[in-house]
């Protein structure tokens, strides 16, 4: 309506994404598409609150994966396309049910398809969008991807579970919160990866060097996410900070303020996460520790070293506009933060 | 540790299933089996919750189709056993989602998983149950059953949303509540039939009669379960009366009642399911005014109905104890009730 505010300019860690986006769009365009299609259901409810979640959007990263690695191996069919849907459902439906509240967490509030209408539709609307995707993967016709898929999805529920039994404990270990990352986020990122070289079918090797490209840039995306909730820059990144510490979730940056911490410190994270008694300032005192301990700046370190496993993965591909896409959204992932 | 009590002597309806629980005892044991070592989980609380759910039982109706109908069409092999697993899978996460409740719910108390673990607990261990029956399917190898079962359950999903969306609408018509429990009840029965002529491989025409089989057994089976909610026996059933009254759910005895009431039942109705204010000696009035309707013995005749096309689906098939189990157990769910 008016001219374009300063603030709304491309933000300099979108270029980075930008040739990616190029490469998959034509693609992006028609799994698009073809989401809206099967989001379709007799019963209105479904489209509606299932549209709500796809409206919300987000950048894709997932099937994103899926189009990218099948073009760096090379693929020309169209199988990539539904595949990508997929997991694009299997990523919505696991966010429907992640957002599933208990009575204690009412007070949230906020305006997610479960505050909105309701845990139960909300669970009923992902058991769906996961049927649609086991229905997608069985048109595609492929034991192997169908094998890929199924696994992950053990394995992201045994993930979110896991987190559920950390969750508001601030003595949970690094390598136990890591475990936990793997499972509820990287380990969709790396079969959406490993899809693109099966789909092309390209030799083992190159199926789980992309499958450890995957695991290696979620584990970086979601530590950086961690981070995230704690930095101050919400209206760039479109996620309301403070999040995780009003939901008592125990991230890498309280898992290293913790063990660093003194007795007053651990003594404010238990009253803040573990019984979740939060007044006003308790948000600010948080960061405050939070960079009193380097906990911050060091999970960033660990998301970059996460970063650089990532990229090592892709050394065996010759050089390609793919290659370099999937090399800059390892940049992308971590630089968010910066 | 007495002498066993008159009341525990082998109910009359039990001994219709008798046959036919002898006939699969063999496989259902391997079935329990591989349930229980695929409930396994480094994360502890998934066993520990599912096996509250599994050891509450019930008499694994499902499993026991596809176990008999392989019977029926000669089958041989193993397949049966894990796909038997697959659908209680199925079924067992449909059960914990079916549970999840919102906070006007709370008020029931029962000892669901959810109402111990809570809800968010309940629906990723049920993900996680989903996620296992696709990976026994996937073991399995045939995308014919694959597509089946993943059919199923996006048929399922569908019929659970029309149901919340028909919940407290006591103006629900006959016709939207059959389609609800064609959804939510009878499609699993209708593909756990199926799938015993597929194993069996056999022609396209015995899956489909084994497929309406199941799905006119499904529909009789929920609708004697409704009639069963309003009945007096509740001990014997191991079922809590009164259940579905205290949820607001329509019925069919309520869609009938509602149809036949005068202005004041009618506001009854509305009062206690709609609204669901309900209030001591509410439901003993309910029980009144359904029989006041002859809303309970015309559900059973409908059931009776659905159950005479069951048995119809099986003429084709020449006469065998499997068979003859089938033509019992349609007894089985209908007498249940008198």
């Amino acid at each position: 309506m008016t001219a374009a505010s300063p603030q709304l300019q491309p933000l300099p860690e979108r270029s980075k994404l930008d040739p990616l986006q190029a490469l998959v769009e034509a693609d992006m365009q028609r799994v698009n598409q073809l989401i809206v299609a099967r989001l379709d259901s007799p019963i209105r409810l479904i489209p509606e609150l299932a549209g709500h979640l796809v409206a919300a959007g987000g950048k894709r990263v997932r099937p994103m994966l899926t189009l990218i690695t099948a073009q760096l191996c090379g693929y020309r069919g169209d199988r990539h396309i539904r595949l990508a849907a997929a997991v694009e459902f299997i990523h919505s439906a696991t966010l429907l049910h992640d957002d599933v509240v208990d009575q204690s967490d009412l007070r949230r509030g906020r305006a997610t398809a479960n505050a909105i209408w309701g845990n139960k539709p909300a669970v009923l609307v992902g058991d769906f969008l996961f049927a649609r995707a086991f229905q997608l993967m069985v048109e595609d016709g492929s034991l192997e991807v169908l094998a890929v898929l199924a696994n992950a999805s053990a394995v992201i529920a045994e993930g979110e579970v896991a987190q559920l039994m950390t969750a508001n404990d601030a003595k949970t270990t690094e390598s136990s919160y890591l475990e936990v990352v793997r499972g509820k986020t990287a380990t969709l990122f790396a079969a959406a990866a490993e899809i693109g070289a099966l789909v092309a079918e390209r030799p083992a090797a190159e199926a789980a060097a992309l499958r450890d490209y995957g695991l290696n840039l979620g584990i970086a995306f979601q530590l950086t996410d961690d981070v995230l909730d704690y930095s101050a820059r919400e209206v760039v990144l479109g996620k309301s900070l403070g999040d995780d510490f009003r939901d008592g979730k125990i991230t890498l940056p309280v898992v290293l303020a913790y063990a660093r911490g003194g007795a007053e410190e651990r003594h404010f994270w238990r009253r803040t996460l573990e019984q979740v008694e939060q007044s006003e300032g308790d948000f600010g005192h948080a960061i405050e520790l939070l960079e009193r301990r380097s906990a911050l700046s060091d999970s960033l370190a660990r998301a970059a070293d996460y970063g650089t496993a990532a990229r090592a993965t892709l050394a065996g591909f010759p050089p390609s506009a793919p290659k370099q896409a999937l090399l800059d959204l390892v940049d992308f992932c971590i630089e968010r933060a910066y």
